[in-house]
Formats: structure tokens, C-alpha cells, sequence
């Protein structure tokens, strides 16, 4: 077995009560802790607003600035906010006091670590007020902790009198009314609380559609085992690696600090993960939003190229289709009379081009090749390989769109790889209903079908991504526009949530031999929500069928194992759609063509009706 | 009896076919018709886009432009969409026929009309893909006709089979799903057709609150009276004058040309409206958007003085209490000696002076007046009157702002009217918190308590109002942004329907006895929805008790009649609210005091969560 690699893992050590700050570091360094959790407030001043001007008790009510360096502070001590006050309480005095309390220990928090971390405990979902005092202007990051099951739901199994409402005993729900009240604020992130009781599955996966950034693990939740150790339950072991899969987040330890068993937690909870680590080879591109390329209207450059032709699937695929479809159509008696003319639309810097000649090679069929590209960069590429590489086969190269071009013999196969992330949405069909007039008329083109899938998905750490792109001149304006939240975008999406399972939305077949041709397209798609939710838009995908069962995909039950060319498509809405547990979401989506452009509308019918996104194409046009 | 004054009522003659276009505009005019009604499409001309190019078909498919003049075509016609098509039909030949002949209709009424009225009738809510294709790019007005009470469910009375779904069976649903859609375009108005049968009050209410542009009559709800005329019930006659005061809406009438009552029904209309107008004191306000003065930070123009000063109420109860003030302070026994000391914050030009002056006439009571202005620009005209109309009056005119002030002695009434639309909002308290200090230990100011009121209403004029101040550079991008969208505005709500009654909010008490006064306030009110509507936002209203039991109102139960100073207050929520009858609206409210600063944050948590709007003031700060 090899080693396990060393990833970083960051645990901080959580203290209900602090007497010597340093001591405190220190001791925690020795159990292998990077930072201790504490009570920014010392326990020993108490504090009363309303009778007494700020100004005189401020420097009474917790330790000085001067104890630890700067560094010190931003790395080695996250802030707890007091949790014994209500912002939200109904008796006037209470709810001052509470405000009060945490505008003073916030503003000191911010003194402290500038853009760190500050803690705060929430425990209920009746936090309007809470979520307003303690969001306003955030510089750093405010954790919110949440136990990922209500302790009232534990109790209530065994004692009756427990009175809480019915919904609100979700404690996802007091989170979602926090962050929707803070407007999905990105300096907010989940510090989620491992609690005895694991919550059904979906309710994990909910977890991970958001910004979780810590997850918190009382000492209570360590089981003993035979030989007396510490350890945590197989259940708790794989939700721990789940979320450091999902987040790479920290861990914070809440146990007593005379507990013999400090550094134990702290080895284990490294062991576990370094043991189950598995590298993503899409590290790095977790949730990062990238635009569509419209490779049709924009030339790619030299590192689109080569960061797609590094695919290590998708030209064995195509290799595949093409050596299938050759011997289909040239049987064994006729490899040395008949030559099979594939026509390579756009044929980029060649691998479509390397990719039929392996298939002829294998095949041993006979083939001449036309290569179409329009981009005249590629062009240098491909003049440079077919008069080095491959002088002695029979290539063609032709320098036009393959919508004008005029070949001189029609084609046996057609070969493209015009396919987006949504399938159409680099206007394959636009293309292929050019170039098909070229095909023999029992020809056929690879790929021969695609279709485009859609679920609804809560994602907010997208959904903020695109917020921020709005730019405004004064920083503390909300500013929604079309520019930007009717987009579209490729992500990998990674911190997210399904709603529900992907629905075909567009099915394009090649070659279209419908008598008029019309690539205008509307779908109507009904999902359902089994949990309350949120909505921020939706995730597209597609698959295709190269030739036969030769296929390729995305689709998150179909994907191609392997494929790395395509990410997700995401299709936001204006604003976040809070959705209930069974409540239906129906969505249409609109494929437009005109004269030149093409471009997709959709709205929601239910559970609310949304205005049509992306009208005209006024976000996104694609262009032809 | 006076002479029913002569209000334009503009009324149009609805065609199902027509032959002779001129002849029947004129036709029309004889019997009193200012305009007809006709089908864009002329029934001979069958379209057939699938199988034939537009530009072929394009001249055939209705009537020459030629025919009339543009100004004839814009003032005397009214065109209407084809509604034998069906763009929202799962068929996709079906749907995308019905696209086809809505497109080019709509370009060739553009074509006639310009920004004249195309009218489009209604026939469910499954209207996505109708809203889209007609609601695009729109510059006329799309009159969305919409019959008041769904005739299947009259229908339903008597038929079993009748098959529709609940909720679907209410038209305000389906003209609040193409809306929607169409994204509250102001380009979009109602066409309302009185049925025979009169849905409850409230639903009326509801249309009350949606921007009906003409009203449809059906020759069919025509009644033929004893004398044989025809005439309409009681109950509609009260819907047409309720209609036309609400909005000067014009009307449409079904009948056959060949109908012997033509001119009957026309006059009919006329004149029920002229026997029941009444002249609105407030015309030409109906909804218009103002923003809130500000009085301490901005000094008020001649022009906001005199319309204020102008009140035929506000004086006469600020007199009156005044009266009873010094009747109560100062008994028969003493009217000879004691002189009371009358402190008037914020003299403006002095009609609380003068409302001063004659209390102290009326009541025989010896006065000595401050006056106290910050304005140079009223010292100006209030040092006039004091040197020339009042100069035998005991009245000191101090130039300075009140919170500074340090007069020579205290005063038995301090006399105010800092009072805004949401009653604390041109911050009467700040302002008399700071001037209290003069008031003698029994002394009493006038007003003595403030409370401010709101309740949800559904407002689309005033949110599309809002909407359209946002500026882009690009006219088809969607903009909101909180500068507009969580601003407060003062408006004279005429167009709007109100989800539920006011509650009320904030109070203020002058003087204010608290030990530590603070004025910041927090309050969650909890309505409901009768009807399912939509919430644009909140209305805000107040009443102060002036003394005892004079009071000023403009809460829309309590308002004081003939008091015109005051509008109602406006605070948007960014996007609308879709609402179900029964669900509950909970909404925050915050007043917030900075040093240099007061503002109002709201946000709703029920039946959905919002973020919380006018963070910091940042739309709307009201400056100390």
C-alpha cells in the first residue's frame, strides 16, 4: 500500500472558556491543533448598554489586541460571537442588549483578524434580526454554525412536551432564512456540526449544495472502541470525507481542553481522510464560472486546443465511430476497390483528422480525407501536419466555413465535434444542416444525435459567483442585471445541489432530413422538490451518439467515464426561487434562431412565475 | 340639478368581421364611436407559414396600410390579434403556426399603429409562450383583453363535464401568469370585459389594482328596461363609474353593426358616467412617484410651501388645538395676567403663526410666540409679516435650527409639523427630542403622538414606475438595483389593492419622558392574503394626535377629511411577491439612527424570505 499523500488538513481546537490566550495556542499546537475557537467576550465583564455610554466600558469587556501579533490572530484564533443573547427577541430590551452586544464584539472581531474568521451560533431560524446586525459590511468570513440535526428533533423522540414547529425543527431551514435574509452575502459560510444523529441522505446532499466551510466535531460523537481508542462511527468516518472531498473545509474539535485524548482527535480525523484521499483531477476547477466558447464566431486559440485535444477519451470515441462505421459500410471483399471519403468539419489542429486515420489504419478501409476549418490559426497547424506527418495519405485541406464550402465529391462520413455543454449550444445543428448537402444520401454523419438534459439545482455559491460580476460604483449598492444573472455558464459544479433528476430537453438528429428545417426549439419540463429548497437555476448537459451505441456523455447518470472536455452548463435565474418540499417546479425552455443569432429563453411556471430570462438573447446571444 | 360637466369618455365600436374599413369607421362615427375595434387578419386570406416562405405571403395576409391615413389608423382603429391560434399547444405545428401568424400580425399593427393600442384576448393561464411572442420589443400598448368572471365557470353552474382546474378557473390568474411572464412590462394593460355575472367585491379590488386601460362591454349585458330601452343592471353601472373614477379607462363595446341600439349603447355609457362624476381634489397625483422631502436637511422652495400652506384642513386643527391647549392652561380667572409662552418649530412661512394668533384670539388667552427657523430663505418672509402684519403681536423670530436653540425662557406649548407621510420620517422625533428641553415641566407640544401604519399592496403601476427610473445603457437590459428598488416614495395611491388592512408600526409620544431616549424601533407585523395576488411592497400611512382629541389622519379608515398635505408612503420590495389567498405575510421593519443619519429597513419572511432592504440607508438615508 503506498503512503497516504500528505494533504493539508487545518483543525482548530473549540473552548467553551479561556483563561491564558497564549497558554491556550500553545497547548493546542501540542495536540496538533492550527488555531483554538474562542469567546471573544471574557466572561468576567459582564455588560449593560443601555445605562451606560459605550465609550467608558469598551476597553472592560474582553482581552487587549496587544496579547498575540496580527498574524497570530488571523491564524491561530477563531472568534466565537456570544451566543447567549437574542437579536430577534420580542421584548425590546432583550433584542437592544443582543444587538448591542454583537455590534460590539463584531466590531472588535473585524479589529482583530481584519478578513478572518468570526464564528456565530444559530439557533433558530427566526434570525431576521440576528442575520441584519451581524452581516451588515462583513469584511471577513462569518462562520455560521448549524448542527446538521435540531437537538430539540433527539429530544423530541423521547419527550412529548417538547414544543417546536413543525418545519422549523429542519436546521437547514434556520440557515436558508439566515443567508436569504444576508441575500446569499458570500463572506457567510456554513461551520456544519456533526451531530450523534445523521440525517437521511438527501439531507446531506442538501448540505453540500452549500458554502460549507468547517465542519464541527464535538468529542461527544467519538465512540470507543475495543482497543479503547477514540474513533468515529463508519457513518460519521464517510461523511467526514464527503465533506473534505466536496469543500477541502476545516475542522473545528470541540472538546474539554484537559481532555487526554486532544491530540488523538486531531491524528484521527487527519488519518481518516489521508486514508480515504482520492485526488479529483478537475481539482482546481471546483465551481469556477467560465463562459460558453462560441467557437463558431470566435477563432480558439492555440490553448483551447490543446487543452481539448488533451481529452483522453473523446478521440478514442470518435476513433471507434469512424472504424465502425467504415466497416459498415465498406465490407471485407471491397477494402481494396473502395475508398470511403470522410469530410472532417472543423477540423482544428487535427485530431478528428488523426482520429480517421487511426480508424482506416485498423479497419484497413481506404479513405480520402477533406478537412474543413475556418479558423485560418488552425490552418498553419493542419497545412504543417498534412504536408509532414501525413504526406502519403489522401487529405484534402479546404480553408472556408463549412457552410459554404462547394466539395467536389460527396461525402461518406461526416465527422464533427461542434458540441457544447448543453449539446446545441455551439450550433452544431446551424453547422451540420450546411454541410450535410455534401453527404451521400445513404451517408452518415458522426455523430448522428444529440440531446440536451436540464435539472433544477440549488447552488449559491455559483449564484453569488455571478452576482459579484455586476459592477457598481458605489460597493454597498444590490445590483441585479440581465448582463449578467440571464447568462449563461460552464462550470464545474461540484458545490451543489439536485433538486431533482435531469429531463431531455432538445433532441437534434443528423443529418435533419425534415423538408423544412427549423432548429427553433420549446420545451416544457416538470421536476419536483423533495426537500425545501432554493433554486438558483439550472444544470444542463447533453449526450451524443457518435455512431451505434458509440456514445458520449455528461449526463451525471450516463457520463463518459473519463471525458474531460465538457463541464456542466448552468442556466441561472434572477433571483433565488425558495422552493418547498414537494412542491412541483415546471420550466420552459426556448431554443430561438434568427437570421444570426441563436439563443435560449426560459422561465418558471411554478411553483412561481418568473419573468422570461434572456429575452432576444439580450444576455447571450450566440452567434452564427 | 346641475348640468352633468363634460368629461371625455372614449368609446370603440368592436367588429367580428368587417368588410369596408372606412365605411364602418364611418358608421361607427355616426352612431358615436370614436374609434373601431377591427381583426388584424382578414378571414379570406388563410396563412400557411410551414409550407411558404413570408416574403410570399407577406402582402396577402390582411388589408393596405393605404386604405387610411396614419393618423386615422392610430386614432380611428384599434387592431386585434388572431385568437384562433394557439402558441402555447403542445402540438408543435400548432404552436409554432400560431407564432408565426402572432409575429406577423403584431409587425404589420406596429406598422399602422405605432405606439398605438394592438388588443389581444386571453383565453387561459397556460400563456408562457404567448406572453413571450407578443410582449417582445413592444412600443404600443398590448391591451390584454380579459373577461371578468371565467365562463366556464358560469358554465359550471349548470354543466357537470366542464373540465378545468381550480384556480386556473380565476381570469385574474391568467392575466397575472402573462405578466408575469412578460415581466410587469409597462407596455401591458388590461382590456377588461364586464360579464354578466359580477364576481365578489374583493376580486373587483383586486382589477382595481391592475392597470385596466379600457373596459369591454358586451351588447349581451345590455338590459331592456319597462320603456324598452336598454340599460344596465344597478350593479354594473357602479362597476362602470368605479372604473372610469379609478383609471379614465376607455371602453369597448360587442355589438353587431346591424344592432338598431348602436348609438343607444354609446350615449348609454356617456351618460351614466356624466350623471355620477365626481371631480377628484386630487386629479393629475393619481400614482405618481415623489420622493420623500427632507425637510431638515434640504430647505423647503417657495413653491413646496405654498402647496403646502394651501391645506383647507391642516391650520384649522393645528388652531383648534392650540385653542384648547391655552383653554386648558389658563383658566377664565387668570386670562388678564398670564401670558402663555407658544414655541412654533419650524415657522416655515408662518402659518402656524397664524394658526397661533387666532387660537389665542379665539380663546382671549395673551400669547408670546418664538418662532424658530432654520430656512433663511422663510426668515425672509416671516420677518416681513412679524414687521408688517403682526408687528403689534408679542412674536420673537429666532434664525436658527431648533435642536440648537437656547431661548430665554420655557415654553408652555411647542408647536410642530415635522410630521411625513410615514409620520417619523422627517424625523419629528430627532428634532423634538432636541427642542423638548425648552418645554416647561407640564408644558405640551403639539403634536403629542405619532404612530405610523402599513399593509402590503399590490401596486404594478408604481412598481413599473420604479423599475423604469433605472437607466442602462442598453434599453433591453433588465436593471434592478437598490437605489431604486429599496427607495421610499410618496405617492398618491390611487391605482393599487390592498392584500390586507393597515397595522400599526412605530409610535412617537413628545415630549419623550424615556431616561435614555432611543429612537431606533423594530417591529414584525403579520397580515394575510385574501385573494392570491401579487405584493409590490408595503403603503405607509400615520396619524398624530395634535392634542386631546384633535387629530390628523390620512390611515385610510381614520383619514381627516379634506386633508390634502399628505400622500401615502411607498416602500417596494425588489421583486415582486407572487401570493396565495390564505398565505401569511410577515413582514420586519427597522427604524435605524446613525449619528448623521435615521432610515428605514424592511425586509418579509413570510410567505417567502427576502434579504433585507435599504441595508444602511444605502438607497434612501434621511439626513439629520
Amino acid at each position: 500500500m503506498s503512503e497516504p499523500p500528505q494533504i493539508k488538513v487545518s483543525i482548530s481546537l473549540h473552548q467553551d472558556t479561556l483563561y491564558e490566550l497564549e497558554t491556550a495556542i500553545e497547548h493546542a499546537a501540542k495536540s496538533n491543533y492550527n488555531s483554538i475557537t474562542i469567546p471573544l467576550a471574557h466572561r468576567r465583564f459582564e455588560r449593560e448598554f443601555v445605562q451606560e455610554p459605550l465609550k467608558t466600558g469598551h476597553n472592560r469587556f474582553t482581552r487587549s489586541d496587544l496579547l498575540l501579533s496580527s498574524t497570530q490572530w488571523l491564524n491561530r484564533v477563531i472568534c466565537r460571537l456570544s451566543c447567549g443573547v437574542d437579536c430577534d427577541s420580542e421584548d425590546d430590551n432583550v433584542r437592544k442588549q443582543g444587538e448591542s452586544t454583537l455590534r460590539q464584539e463584531l466590531s472588535y472581531a473585524e479589529h482583530l483578524v481584519q478578513n478572518g474568521y468570526i464564528l456565530l451560533r444559530l439557533k433558530s431560524g427566526n434570525c431576521a434580526n440576528l442575520a441584519r446586525v451581524t452581516t451588515v459590511g462583513l469584511k471577513g468570513v462569518l462562520l455560521v454554525e448549524v448542527p446538521m440535526v435540531n437537538p430539540k428533533v433527539a429530544q423530541a423522540n423521547w419527550r412529548s412536551d417538547a414544543d417546536y414547529e413543525c418545519g422549523a425543527d429542519d436546521t437547514w431551514n434556520w440557515w436558508n432564512n439566515f443567508r436569504s435574509y444576508a441575500d446569499f452575502d458570500t463572506h457567510v459560510k456554513v461551520a456544519l456540526e456533526f451531530t450523534a444523529d445523521i440525517p437521511e441522505k438527501r439531507e446531506i446532499y442538501r448540505w453540500l449544495g452549500e458554502p460549507v466551510d468547517a465542519v464541527v466535531l464535538s468529542s461527544n460523537i467519538f465512540l470507543t472502541n475495543a482497543n479503547n481508542y477514540a474513533v468515529l462511527s463508519k457513518a460519521h468516518q464517510e461523511l467526514l470525507v464527503l465533506f473534505y472531498r466536496t469543500f477541502g473545509c476545516h475542522f473545528i474539535v470541540k472538546a474539554n481542553p484537559d481532555d487526554k485524548r486532544l491530540v488523538h482527535y486531531a491524528d484521527y480525523i487527519k488519518y481518516i481522510l489521508r486514508s480515504n484521499y482520492k485526488k479529483d483531477p478537475m481539482q482546481g476547477y471546483d465551481d469556477l464560472l467560465e463562459i460558453p466558447l462560441q467557437p463558431l464566431y470566435d477563432n480558439l486559440d492555440s490553448f483551447t486546443y490543446e487543452v481539448f485535444e488533451k481529452d483522453p477519451v473523446k478521440y478514442i470515441l470518435y476513433q471507434n465511430a469512424i472504424e465502425e462505421a467504415l466497416r459498415d459500410r465498406v465490407p471485407s471483399s471491397e477494402i481494396q476497390t473502395r475508398t470511403s471519403i470522410i469530410m472532417v468539419v472543423g477540423g482544428g489542429r487535427g485530431p478528428l483528422v488523426r482520429a480517421a486515420l487511426n480508424a482506416a489504419s485498423k479497419s484497413k478501409r481506404m479513405v480520402k480525407i477533406y478537412v474543413v476549418e475556418k479558423n485560418p490559426n488552425a490552418i498553419v497547424t493542419l497545412s504543417a501536419l498534412i504536408n509532414e506527418l501525413w504526406k502519403d495519405k489522401n487529405i484534402e485541406l479546404i480553408s472556408t466555413d463549412m457552410r459554404e464550402f462547394e466539395p467536389p465529391e460527396k461525402a461518406d462520413i461526416l465527422v464533427s465535434e461542434l458540441l457544447g455543454s448543453f449539446g446545441d449550444n455551439e450550433l452544431s445543428p446551424e453547422c451540420l444542416d450546411g454541410a450535410q448537402k455534401h453527404l451521400k444520401p445513404d451517408g452518415v454523419s458522426i455523430p448522428c444525435k444529440s440531446t440536451s438534459y436540464l435539472n433544477p439545482c440549488m447552488a449559491p455559491k455559483i449564484y453569488s459567483q455571478i452576482r459579484s460580476m455586476e459592477k457598481s460604483l458605489h460597493a454597498k449598492d444590490r445590483i441585479v442585471t440581465s448582463r449578467y444573472m440571464e447568462g449563461t455558464y460552464v462550470a464545474y459544479l461540484k458545490n451543489a445541489y439536485h433538486i431533482d433528476n435531469p429531463q431531455a430537453v432538445f433532441e437534434f438528429v443528423h443529418p435533419n432530413l425534415d423538408p423544412i428545417i427549423d432548429n427553433s426549439r420549446y420545451k416544457t419540463l416538470r421536476f419536483k422538490a423533495q426537500l425545501d429548497c432554493v433554486m438558483h437555476g439550472f444544470c444542463g448537459y447533453f449526450d451524443s451518439v457518435l455512431y451505434k451505441d458509440i456514445t458520449i456523455s455528461i449526463h451525471p447518470f450516463t457520463h463518459t467515464k473519463g471525458l474531460a472536455s465538457w463541464f456542466s452548463m448552468f442556466f441561472p435565474l434572477t433571483e433565488p426561487v425558495q422552493v418547498r418540499a414537494g412542491e412541483e417546479i415546471v420550466v420552459n425552455f426556448w431554443r430561438c434562431v434568427a437570421s444570426h443569432k441563436v439563443w435560449y429563453e426560459w422561465n418558471i411556471t411554478a411553483p412561481r412565475q418568473s419573468h422570461i430570462h434572456n429575452v432576444q438573447g439580450r444576455a447571450q446571444p450566440i452567434w452564427k
